[in-house]
């Protein structure tokens, strides 16, 4: 008889495989965390300690102003230094995910035969307990498994591409000439996460406003007035010639050193894992609620009668959390 | 001396007020709403029993297509047939919150001098409990002060604002010609949520191709092929001339009474109350065990455990979870 191994000897066995080095089982061990938050806290229980080597950086923007392309350069130059790099693509519109046009998708493609450079797409929607959750864990798997640059690749203006962001030690916002009308949705939301701004496509008409409007928006930005604050250089790219990007990895350098002073890093650390816990906790305390009021026949009723009005959300939330104790949501 | 009034009186008296047709009693408690999560249980205790009577409409798409000309389009139509409009906007980019051009503003002010029209715009950052319940909570005093009505304006292709269009009984998703680039955005979450499909500026350039793109993007979605789905139509307008704006009408009413027959309404409204009731629980237990766990001086200890990598995340909230009993959350 064949010996079957128990769940979580094969996690266990998954971790010690990827954290060697074996490429497939870390795309097993991602897979599993991306897409199963219940491996979670035994997979992290193993690598946590593990992780806090890589350097992480974050690049969004908007669809079409060339991020890929960009991180596709960014690779380069981390190679040409002799780093290893991961990237994760949380975005539909990738090359890295499959979706956008051949040519870039080849030129891609063409990192993925080198052994010091792993990409991975996640599907950005239908993730349990959150997007930014699974994102945040699968970053981790990377950092234990040795990568020394991780690169998130996120698409968008959305709160959760804010929250994906949260994550990295430097965020780079990729805006370009001709889409206008994005600057008036970035301000709102990226420019605030931002610690390096990345004008793409620099030889194109417009860019010379764009980087105007830019430093507008930064010099009207409340915190530039702040002692101890950062102001976000401006670097003019053309990443798809590779043009300024020698620049850019001078200007993450410099951010990683201005972060690398004093308390600052480790405040930043902080503040990052007090939102983490808060998150994890509401992800946890309500799956635990539910399943308690599920397996007491109630939660069907409860979601019923707020539906048909005869009970308010508050009043029907009150009695799901009254299912939660202390034995029942410690496991 | 002077009676102070207790907080839950003034709350009263604020809803009572407000849902008797007083305006600036309205306003003040939607801000309450907005901004103290704290008020909404006693709020909703009292108005969720009046709700559930306007008819709710989202709008959505990527700055620059102009959604807000369109809502100002449907509001003047609604109003036309005598309704009362309420109208959302949850989106630092709208005319309705004083973002865009002013010729567009001064456009959209006009409605606020009919007193049949209320606008109303959210911040769509900072709010503690999340941005969807916020807007979930203010849609429904605007409900219950009885607006026939009310129109919710997002911008973006975010999880935020997929999240926010999940209360819409109809939600239109806006287009236009020359913002090629975010179709390919717009595939993977927005037009997900589409009851009505808008191709905006539809006289311009590159319209049919993006009529053309659209078509076939509903042929690929699986669900075309189920036998009880809705297909939503695509319908051209140009805004800015109001032409189209009757189809479009005709197009949310043909949605209305597609949504009315059998069970549809129901089944809708029962898997939105228990995303609802999901995420409201996540949101008051975490909160619960975090007071519990600051109370006995280990909140701060544990993030700073998990900081410095001492305690996995998982780890850090099983401990934290540990704090809650049924009486703490049961408030």
């Amino acid at each position: 008889m064949s010996v079957v191994p128990l769940p979580d000897l094969h996690t266990e066995s998954l971790v010690a495989a990827a954290c060697a080095g074996d490429r497939r089982a870390l795309s097993r061990l991602i897979s599993l965390v991306e897409n199963d938050p219940a491996v979670r806290p035994a997979v992290l229980a193993k690598i946590y300690p593990l992780t806090g080597r890589a350097r992480l950086l974050g690049v969004t923007g908007p669809p079409g102003v060339g991020k890929s392309t960009l991180v596709n350069r960014l690779v380069g130059s981390f190679r040409a230094g002799g780093q290893q790099v991961a990237v994760v693509a949380v975005d539909p519109t990738s090359p890295f995910s499959g979706g956008a046009i051949l040519g870039d998708r080849v030129r891609m493609q063409e990192r993925a035969v080198d052994p010091g450079v792993f990409i991975r797409s996640l599907a950005t929607r239908g993730h349990l307990g959150g997007l930014s959750l699974a994102t945040r864990d699968v970053v981790r798997v990377m950092d234990a498994a040795g990568f020394e640059i991780i690169i998130v690749e996120t698409v968008g203006t959305g709160q959760s591409e804010v929250d994906i962001m949260d994550l990295a030690h430097t965020v780079i916002v990729v805006s370009a000439p001709g889409a206008g009308d994005d600057i008036q949705a970035q301000k709102a939301g990226i420019l605030e996460i931002a610690d390096v701004l990345v004008v793409n496509k620099a030889d194109r008409d417009g860019a010379d406003q764009l980087v105007a409007q830019l430093q507008m928006m930064l010099d009207l930005a409340p915190s530039s007035s702040g002692a101890d604050t950062w102001r976000p250089p401006i670097v003019r790219v053309v990443a798809s010639e590779g043009t300024g990007v020698d620049a850019l990895m001078a200007a993450g350098a410099d951010h990683a050193a201005w972060l690398a002073k004093g308390d600052r890093m480790a405040e930043r650390l902080n503040r990052r894992a007090g939102r983490e816990l808060f998150e994890l906790v509401a992800h946890m305390a309500a799956n635990a609620a539910r399943i308690a009021a599920e397996a007491d026949g109630q939660w069907m009723q409860l979601v019923a009668d707020v539906a048909a009005r005869r009970l308010d959300p508050y009043a029907a939330a009150r009695t799901v959390l009254s299912f939660l104790s202390a034995g029942a949501v410690g496991r």
